[in-house]
C-alpha cells in the first residue's frame, strides 16, 4: 500500500434525481436524456423539451461526475476478469453494473484468460475501444499492461491487491480477517489438526496468514499444514491429496476458495471420507456454488456486491483527478455457515 | 425457420495470414496493423514500412470481411447473455471470442438479466456503444428489443432459435436429438418410468419432444411425467419434489440443464434418495459444474464452443449483407456418461 492510504467508508446519501428518473419521467430513453445533455443535435425539440422538462421537475442536476463522463469519448468502462468458470466474481459485477448505471456507463467485460488463449492483450485491447477506465476483477496475469494503462486512464482494482500502485485505488475484502473467522470457527469446534490450501498472489498470502495468525494466538493446534493449490477445482484436489497423505492429516481444511473446495470434496469422496463426519471444510467467495444444496459449503462471504460498488465510485471519482491519491476499501467479511463443518470425530 | 433456411457446414480450410501473425512478424502491436491497414496517420513510416514487408513475406491479404470491417465504426461486437450465474456460455464464449479475434473483433459482453435489474434496456445499450453486431446467447427476454436491432445491425442467435427472423442467423445444438440421446441411454439401463424437467422456449420444447418422441418410439416406457422447472437450481429442485410426489415417481430423470439437474440431486438428498442407486439423473449444457468430480453429471455435450464460433462467422457474413438470407447450423450433440445414470434398483 501507498503510504497515502484512505480508509473510507461507503456513504449512504439520499439519492438525488437520476438520468434514469428523467428518462422515466419524460417517455424516453436514457440516451435520449443523454444525448439533450449533450446537446448533440439527433433528438427532436418536442422530446428535447419534455427532457428538459423533466429535468426541472424532478431537480435534476448533473453533478461533476457525471459532466465530465458526458464529455467522455465512450461512456464504456473496461472490466477485466481473470477466468469467467469460476464464478466467484458475479455479485461483484451485479454492485459494478448498479453503481456504472446511475451514470448511464456501460461496463465492457473481457475475460483475460481467455485472451490469453487467443493471443490478445486484454488491455490493449480495451485501450483501443477508448474506455474511459478499467477495473480489475481479481489476481491477474496482466500486471505490467494495468500499471502501463494506469498511466493513461483511472484503473481500480477489486478483489484483489495487485499491482499496487500510488494512483490505483483499491476494493477489497479484508482476507485476514477472513481466515480469521473460519479458522476460529473450526478451532471452537475442537479441531486441532489443520490444514489450509494457499491460493496465489498478495490475497493467497493475507488468507494464509490469517489462518497461521490465529492458529499461534489461540495456541490450541496441534497441527498445522499449509499445502499450495491454486485456485481451481484440479488444485484443490491435488492440494487435499497431499494434506491426507501427510504424516499427520488434518481433521479440518480452509481452502483458498470454493473452487478449491469442491477438489477438496471430490479428494474426501475418493478416499472415502465423509464431509463433515470425517472432514470438515471451508472455502471462500461464498459464491451461488458454496450455496447450492447439494454442495451446501460453509464459506465465507466477502461482501463482492459492495467492493464491486466501491470500486466503481472509486473510478468515477478518479475519473476526475487521474493523480489523486490511492483510496482503500476493506471489507469486514463474515463467515456463513453451512452443512460442511462440525466437530471432529 | 424461415423457409430459406440452409443448414450449412464448419468448413475446415487450412488457416491464411491474420493480422496477429503479422504484428508477430513485425514485432509491433495488432492495433498498430490495423491503424496501418486503415491509413491511419498516427503510426511512424519506420513502423508503417516493417508492417508493409510483414505483410508482403506472409503473403497477408485482407479479406473482404476484414476490409469491411475495417471501415466499421467500433471493432466490437455485442454478446447478450442472458444470466451470468448460469455457466453453460462459458464454452460458446469461447468459440466467439476466437472467431472474433482472427479479425481483430472485441466481444463486448452484457447480462441482460443484470441489466433488467437495473432497469438498463441491454439492447440499446449496446446500440448507443455503436456495435458492429449482435450475439444473442441463449433465451432472452429481450426479444422485441432483438428484432427492431435486426433491422439495422447484423443480428445471430446462439444456442437459442428466438426470435426466428428471416434476416436472423441461427447457430443451435440439435435439441431433439440430444434429448434422444439422454432418453435412449435411460431406456437402455432399464428405466421404465421416466421424469422430464422441462425448461423455457422453442429450446425447452424441442428437449421436451425429443424426450417423448424416444419414449413414444421405444414403446417401451410404463409411464412419463413432465414438470417444468425453468432454468435454475431452484426450479430443478421443485419440480423434482413434484416428480417425486407423484402417484408413480420416476426412476430415472431428464433435466433441462445442468443447473437444474443441480436442483434435482438436492430434491433427491432431502428425500434420503441417493443418485444413481434410487435415482437417475441427466443434465444438458455438459458445463464444468457436470464434469466437477464431486457432481459427475451425466450430460448433454451441445457443442457450445462450435457453435459459438459458427455464429461468429455467421455474423462476419452478415456484416457483409445485412438482407442476407438466414442462414442456420445445427450441432450434433453428444451424450457424455458420467456417474449418475445406472440402472433402476
Amino acid at each position: 500500500m501507498s503510504e497515502n492510504e484512505a480508509e473510507i467508508d461507503l456513504v449512504g446519501n439520499r439519492r438525488p434525481a437520476t438520468i434514469r428518473d428523467v428518462a422515466a419521467h419524460a417517455g424516453v430513453s436514457k440516451s435520449v436524456v443523454s444525448r439533450v445533455l449533450r446537446d448533440e443535435p439527433n433528438v427532436s425539440a418536442e422530446r428535447r423539451a419534455r427532457v428538459r422538462d423533466a429535468m426541472a421537475e424532478l431537480g435534476y442536476r448533473p453533478n461533476t461526475i457525471a459532466r465530465g463522463l458526458s464529455e467522455s469519448r465512450s461512456g464504456t468502462v473496461g472490466v477485466v476478469i481473470n477466468d469467467l468458470r469460476n464464478p466467484w466474481y458475479v455479485s461483484l459485477l451485479e454492485g459494478l453494473a448498479t453503481t456504472f448505471d446511475a451514470v448511464d456507463i456501460a461496463p465492457l467485460l473481457v475475460d483475460s484468460r481467455l485472451d490469453h488463449q487467443v493471443g490478445r492483450d486484454t488491455v490493449e485491447t480495451l485501450l483501443s475501444r477508448q474506455v474511459d477506465g478499467l477495473v480489475v476483477v481479481g489476481t491477474t496475469d496482466a500486471r505490467v499492461d494495468v500499471e502501463r494503462a494506469a498511466q493513461s486512464i483511472p484503473v481500480v482494482l477489486a478483489g484483489t491487491l495487485e499491482p499496487d500502485l500510488p494512483t490505483v485505488d483499491i476494493a477489497v475484502d479484508d482476507d485476514r480477517v477472513g481466515a480469521r473467522l473460519a479458522t476460529e470457527h473450526l478451532l471452537t469446534l475442537g479441531h486441532r489438526r489443520l490444514g489450509h490450501i494457499q491460493g496465489p498472489g498478495m490475497v493467497g498470502r493475507l488468507r494464509r496468514e490469517g489462518f497461521e495468525e490465529t492458529i499461534a494466538a489461540a495456541g490450541a493446534a496441534d497441527e498445522c499444514v499449509v499445502e499450495y493449490g491454486g485456485t481451481t477445482e484440479e488444485g484443490g484436489y491435488a492440494a487435499t491429496v497431499r494434506l491426507l497423505d501427510s504424516s499427520s492429516p488434518p481433521s479440518a481444511i480452509l481452502a483458498f476458495n470454493d473452487m478449491a473446495s469442491l477438489g477438496a470434496m471430490s479428494a474426501a469422496d475418493d478416499r472415502g471420507l465423509s464431509i463433515p463426519r470425517d472432514l470438515s471444510l471451508i472455502g471462500y467467495d461464498d459464491t451461488q456454488l458454496a450455496s447450492l444444496r447439494h454442495i451446501s459449503l460453509t464459506s465465507v462471504d466477502n461482501g463482492n456486491f459492495t467492493v464491486g460498488a466501491q470500486a466503481a465510485k472509486f473510478l468515477l471519482r478518479r475519473m476526475g483527478r487521474l493523480d489523486a491519491p490511492q483510496q482503500i476499501y476493506r471489507h469486514t467479511p463474515q463467515l456463513v455457515v453451512r452443512r460442511t463443518t462440525a466437530e471432529p470425530r
